[in-house]
């Protein structure tokens, strides 16, 4: 199959786009390093060393003898999208070019409306270049659990069945997203699912938990196909900016009580999940919404497993409970479905010990790499 | 109270601040004439012979001794709204400063995009701008009934209680919007929301039906009061180009078999209500929805409506059912509920046939001034 992957420089986008080489797809990736950019403005960095995406796609071609093709383009750039997806001419785009972050989209008017703007701009661009161009391509784009907040009915999965003063109907899930980020992918469900039903476009949009985890089985082959680990306050999630500090003696900064549930997965099964979507197509006029995540944990969970398993290892540190600089309830009701993609055949990685000690092992080899200025939250919602 | 109209050079703007300074109220406009300019694109006008703002503004004061203050400014340019903010102070802000117009959205790429981010930016641009500035002052936010589409369930004002697996919330009301500029209001609502609950702002959305009438106690003090009236296919709402069809003897152009639904108001009550509104603020951290109409009619209905009283005044006219343009179901149930303005004393103009024979009488006026080229519809949505 062809397929394209936006954002493929990206933490998930570059493992994708080895994944889905590795097993014989042709692949290109599109990107223009926004990513690389955020973190050049706030003086952060990947843990991890990241090759430039040339060196990656020429390691990648060294030791495996296939080959990413790549177009360094801006989505919201559209001639240069166009063109792109003409002259590759994908069967699924795997749509991970957006900006991330929901403190990002808070630090002021600029970033919020700098967030939006790109996020809403490039899947629209997108859309009109599938339309035109490769209009019985797969849209298989990224969305986020955060999309539908903490409602304290059950989450179902993009659609609920409503009965209503005797009369019934089943109609997109009410969202109540927590910041500008979270609002910039609920403005895009809305309009992807708008050109499937005008367009007759197809699409899976599938809403993401919070993701964990260092390694794949492609970027452990050698150190110059790795992805990037963020830990920072705008781009590391919350396990992942654990186990950094963690390894460092840093407290672990869980915000408020910590009592605030959200749902997980091993990066190890977003290529899981991204890959059972991209085989299994959704039909023309057909907007599907999977959740993508395998567990729930509460923050303060989280913070716990990850000390004990430091403690295992050789570490000791402290929880600090933090005033929570975001708006966000932290007594909720939280019971997303996610039966769709087990439906498919996911095979979860639950969080085991042994996985988060060999993340911690994998977060020693880097830590002098670590800047302290960009892990303490600054980034307020007020 | 001091009032800013944003969008205060159009259709209903103009009308509005006129009305709010009849009343003594302070009043300042903010334009920056897209909706003229979006005219000259396409090469259509108003019906009615419309004066400069600096002269509306001229005349109103030479009329009633009454000033209008005018910020000439792209509310999506954030130092220039801020600066007009800043200045002015508003108590209420009535945002009608959107590109209005669902097939202008559809025409291509660029116009989509250039609706969302048009409406989306101004409206990100205010809220952080109220924040900063005025955080208690109320925004009164034109939104559309069109944000609803036509689901099969009676429509709700903006929010509806589910229960759902034996758990209840009250959550946003789903949206089906049906072309790119709905979908760019939906994606206001949502923001909004957001800012309300975060910020502690307060907003009411009001979700408006299709506006009819061309006048308004103030525009028919003297010409040069006068406000817009559109007939094109972009921005001439449905009663309004029937109107113009029926005097200059084109037939009325209904799309499809005419049975799709919609609510209306004239626009007296347009007034009526965004004064309703804004004289009973919503609380702080409040966004209120009302469903902002008084009927609701078929098109095929209205059309023969406007053919009969053509009729009794002299004019023969035929219906002409076109293939429909757009994407939306002809057959679907439409019961919107619109309790809330009712409750707080709105007097609905209902359609009478003395209505439609006045508005055909004020129409003859200026018939002379009708352009043919941009009535019959271009603009399809595939």
């Amino acid at each position: 199959m062809r397929i394209m992957v936006l954002g493929g420089d990206g933490y998930l986008g570059w493992p994708t786009a080895m994944h889905f080489s590795s097993r014989g797809h042709e692949v290109a990736v599109v990107d223009d390093f926004t990513r690389r950019r955020c973190h050049l403005q706030q003086g952060s960095d990947s843990l991890t060393p990241i090759a430039a995406l040339p060196d990656r796609i020429d390691a990648w071609h060294d030791l495996t003898a296939s080959t990413i093709e790549s177009f360094v383009l801006d989505i919201c750039d559209y001639p240069a999208l166009e063109r792109a997806i003409a002259a590759f001419r994908p069967e699924a785009i795997i749509h991970y070019g957006e900006i991330p972050s929901a403190p990002w989209s808070m630090i002021d008017r600029d970033h919020a409306v700098g967030t939006q703007v790109n996020n809403v701009v490039g899947t629209l661009n997108l859309l009109w270049a599938m339309k035109d161009i490769v209009p019985d391509a797969h849209l298989v784009k990224l969305g986020t659990m955060g999309e539908y907040g903490t409602p304290n009915i059950d989450i179902e999965e993009g659609y609920i069945t409503i009965e209503h003063k005797g009369r019934t109907d089943t109609l997109p899930f009410p969202k109540l997203p927590g910041s500008f980020y979270h609002l910039s992918k609920v403005h895009d469900s809305h309009n992807i699912h708008f050109a499937c039903r005008v367009w007759g476009l197809r699409a899976t949009d599938l809403n993401q938990g919070v993701v964990y985890g260092i390694h794949t089985p492609e970027t452990e082959i050698d150190e110059r196909l790795l992805t990037r680990f963020d830990y920072d306050e705008s781009f590391g999630t919350a396990l992942n900016r654990f186990c950094v500090q963690a390894v460092i003696g840093h407290p672990l900064t869980v915000y408020g009580q910590g009592t605030q549930r959200r749902a997980f997965l091993n990066i190890r099964d977003t290529l899981q999940c991204v890959e059972l979507a991209t085989l299994n197509p959704a039909d023309a006029g057909e907007m599907r919404v999977f959740n993508q995540f395998t567990e729930s944990f509460s923050v303060a969970e989280l913070a716990t497993t990850v000390q004990e398993a430091a403690h295992r290892v050789g570490y000791e540190c402290d929880i600090a409970y933090l005033t929570n600089p975001r708006f966000e309830k932290e007594e909720h009701h939280y019971r997303p479905v996610n039966d769709n993609l087990l439906g498919l055949g996911l095979t979860p990685t639950f969080l085991s010990d042994d996985l988060v000690e060999s993340t911690l092992h994998a977060v020693e080899r880097y830590k002098d790499r670590v800047t302290l200025r960009s892990i303490d939250p600054r980034i307020t919602w007020k």
